[in-house]
C-alpha cells in the first residue's frame, strides 16, 4: 500500500507539482489581498478581495489545468473521487499538495507582514457556526455545481470553465465572505489556521465544504443521467 | 391535457431540476448580495451586488445551459415559446419551477439572516411606478435582445453568450438597480415579495419585464429575417 | 445619387435598424448610468460607470455584430470606410442610424429624469479643451486600433473581439473618464449635448475621435502588411 | 554583430512597432489612471487602477498579440528567451522598443499632467526594499506561470491567454500594488522614474521581475517535461 502511493507520486509527480504551486499561488494572493486590505486601511476593499480570489482561480484555470485538473481544493478532489472521475491513490497525494502550497503561501506571508488579519482564516461572523456551516455548505455546492456543468461536461462550450469557475468563486466571496468568509476549500482555510494559530470553528471549514460538493456530485450525477456526457 | 403535461414532466425532469436549481442559485447569490450589503452596512456594495447578479448567471449558463438552455426566468422562458423556440408543454413546468426555486432561495435567507432588506425585494424608486415600468420594459428589452443574438443566432461566435448575458445583467443592474431594482425576472422578483410579504407594485415585476422581452422577440425576428438563421 | 443612398438604405434595413438599436442600448445605459450615479449621490461609483460602458459594448458586440458589424460610433465607421472595409454609400445611413438612436435614448432618459447631470454630456475638465482634445485623441487611437487588431485580423483568436474592445472602452472610461468625459464616440456625446442644449467644446468630440481612429487605420495598416490578413 | 542586429530590426520593424505601440499603450493607461486617481482625489479607486493595468493587458494580447507576441515588458522578453521560445538577435530590439514606448508614453502624460503622483513611479512601500524585492518576484514569478501555462501550453483552451494573463495583471495589482506597486515589469517601472527623476530603489523593479519571471521559466520546464507540449 505504501510502495503503491510512493509511486504514484513518483509517476503523477508534475500533477503534484501543479497542485502545490496552484494552491499556493491561490493563498498568497487570496489572503495576502485580505492582508494587504488590513494594512492599507482598506485600499484593496471587500469588492477587490473578491476580484483576487476569483480572478487567480480562473488564470490558474488556464494555466495548470492542463497539467493537474486544477483542484486546487480538497473538497473538490474528493468530489471528483467520489464521482469516479480521479483515481483513489491519487487522493491523499493531491490533497497534502494542496495543503502544503497553501501552508507555504501562509508562512510567506506571515514573513513578510507579520500575524495580521489574523493572516485571512475564515472565521464565522459573531461565532454563528450554525449559519456559516449552512451557507459555506450551499456555496460549495453551487461551486461544485459549475465546476461539473462548465468544467467537466461534454455539452459545456470549450475553454469557458475557467471563466465560469473563476466568477463563481469571486460572487461568493462577494456576497456571503464578511459572513462566512466564503472559504469553499478547507486547504485554503487551513493556512491561515496553522500560522496564526486559530483554530476557532475550524472544522467547519472542512466538513461543509465537503458536504456541499458531494451534494452537487450527488445531484450533478442526476442531471447528466448517470456522468454520460462527461468529459472524466 | 393534464395527462400530457404530466408525462411532459416525467420526461423533462432534469430541465426542470436543471431550471429550479438555476433559479435557486440566482435568487439565493443575488438577493443574498442585497441581504449580506444591508447586515454589512455596505460592504458589498451597489457595484458588488451587480457584479454578484451578473456573474451567477453568466456561471450557471456554462453549467446548465447544455441541459435546460439555462432561463431562469419566466419572461424569457415565455419570450422564447412566442418565438417558437419553446415548446408549449413545457411553459408552465418552467415558470413552476423557476418561481419554485426563487422561493426555496427566498426562505433559506430568510432562515438564515431573517427578514432583512426586504429580503431583496423589487420596488420603484420612491413609489414612481411608472418611471420603473417604463425603465424595466426597456431593460429586459435590451436583454432579451442579447440572449436571442448571441445565444440562440448561428451566426455569432460560439460560446460567448455566458459571458454577454451575464454583462447584460450586471451592467444593467450597476445602471438601474438603484432606480427600478434592476429585477427583469418576474420569479427573482416574486420570491422575497412572497416571503417578506410586500406586494407593492410588485405586478410592475411581471407585465414589465413579459413585455419587454416580447418587444425584443419582434425586434429580432425582423433583425434576422424571421429567425432564419437561429439556432431553434 | 439620392436614389442610390435610398436603396441602399432599403437594402440593408437590417444593418441599419441594428446600428439604431445598439448605439440606443449603449447610450441609455452608459449614460443613464451617469444620470443615476448623480440621483443616487454616486451609488453607481465612476468605476461602475466605466463598467457600464465597457459591458454595453462587448454585450452588443456579441449580439448584433453579426448584422451590422456593431459600430454604434461615427468615428469607426469612417475609420471603417477609409480603410477600405466599408462601402461609401453605408457610411451616411450608418452615421444617420448611430446618431438617431443616441437621441432617442437621452430623450428617453430626460422623461424619466429630467435634465440631471447634463444628461452625461462629455465636457473638458475645467475647460482645459487643448488637454481633452489630445487624450480623446490618444484614447481612440487605441481604441480603434483593439478593434482592427482583435476584430479584423484573421490571425487573432476568433470570438475574443467583444471581450477585447469591452475591456478597452470599460478601461479608457474608468482611466481618462474625469478628465475629458472618455467619449472616443461622436454619436455617444451629441445627443446629451443636443438634449441638454450644452454644445460647449462640442466640435472637439467629432475631431479628436475621428482624427485618432484615422490614425489608428494608417497604423494598423503597416503592422498587417497592408491589411493582407484581414477580413474586410 | 551591429550589421546583423540593425538588419534584424528592418526585418522585424513590425513587431518592434507593435512592442512599442503595446508598452506606450500599456504605461499611458495605467500609470495615466493613478495619475488621474490622483488628480481627481481618489476617483478612480485603487481598484479601478488594478483594472486598467490588467484590461489594456487583455486588450493589447488579442490586438498585437499575433504580431509580435505581446510581451510589452523586458522581464518576458528575457524569459521567452531563456526558455528557447524567442531568438537572441531580437532580444535587444524588443526590450529597447518596450523602453521608448513606455518613456514616450511618460512624456505624454506629463505634458498633460505636469508631474503629479511621481507619474505612476514604482516606490516599496515604508522603503522597505526587502519585503518588496520578494513580493515583486513571486508576483512575476505567477504572472510567467500563467503566461507560459494559458499562452505558450498547447493543451491550453485556444483564445483564454489573453484573459488569463489580463486577470493576473489585474489582481496582482489589486493585491499587491499598494505595497510594491506590482509592477512586474521594468519598462513600465523605467518610463516614470526617468521622466520623474525619482530612482530610488529602482533596481528592484529589474531585478525582481526578472528574476522571478526566470524561475517559472524553470519550473514550467519541469511542469512540461521539457517544454514538450509548448507552441513555440
Amino acid at each position: 500500500m505504501k510502495k503503491q502511493k510512493r509511486s504514484s507520486i513518483a509517476i503523477h509527480s508534475r500533477e503534484i507539482l501543479a497542485e502545490f504551486i496552484g494552491t499556493f499561488a491561490l493563498v498568497f494572493a487570496g489572503t495576502g489581498a485580505v492582508i494587504v486590505n488590513h494594512v492599507s486601511q482598506g485600499a484593496v476593499t471587500h469588492l477587490g478581495v473578491s476580484f483576487v480570489f476569483g480572478a487567480i482561480v480562473a488564470a490558474l484555470i488556464y494555466s495548470l489545468g492542463h497539467i493537474s485538473g486544477a483542484h486546487f481544493n480538497p473538497a473538490v478532489t474528493l468530489a471528483f473521487w467520489s464521482s469516479g472521475f480521479f483515481k483513489s491513490d491519487r487522493v491523499l497525494p493531491y490533497i497534502l499538495a494542496q495543503v502544503l502550497g497553501a501552508v507555504t503561501a501562509s508562512i510567506l506571508l506571515v514573513l513578510s507582514f507579520g500575524v495580521v488579519a489574523d493572516l485571512g482564516a475564515t472565521l464565522p461572523l459573531n461565532g454563528n457556526w450554525q449559519q456559516s456551516f449552512i451557507l459555506e455548505s450551499v456555496l460549495t455546492f453551487i461551486l461544485m455545481l459549475v465546476i461539473l456543468g462548465s468544467g467537466l461536461d461534454r455539452r459545456a462550450p470549450i475553454g469557458f470553465a475557467g471563466i465560469a469557475i473563476g466568477l463563481t468563486v469571486g460572487l461568493e466571496a462577494a456576497c456571503m465572505g464578511s459572513i462566512t468568509g466564503a472559504s469553499m476549500n478547507p486547504a485554503r482555510s487551513f493556512a491561515p489556521a496553522l500560522v496564526s494559530w486559530n483554530w476557532q470553528h475550524h472544522w467547519l471549514y472542512w466538513i461543509a465544504p465537503i458536504l456541499g460538493a458531494q451534494l452537487a456530485v450527488l445531484v450533478y450525477r442526476y442531471l447528466s443521467n448517470e456522468f454520460k456526457e462527461m468529459v472524466g
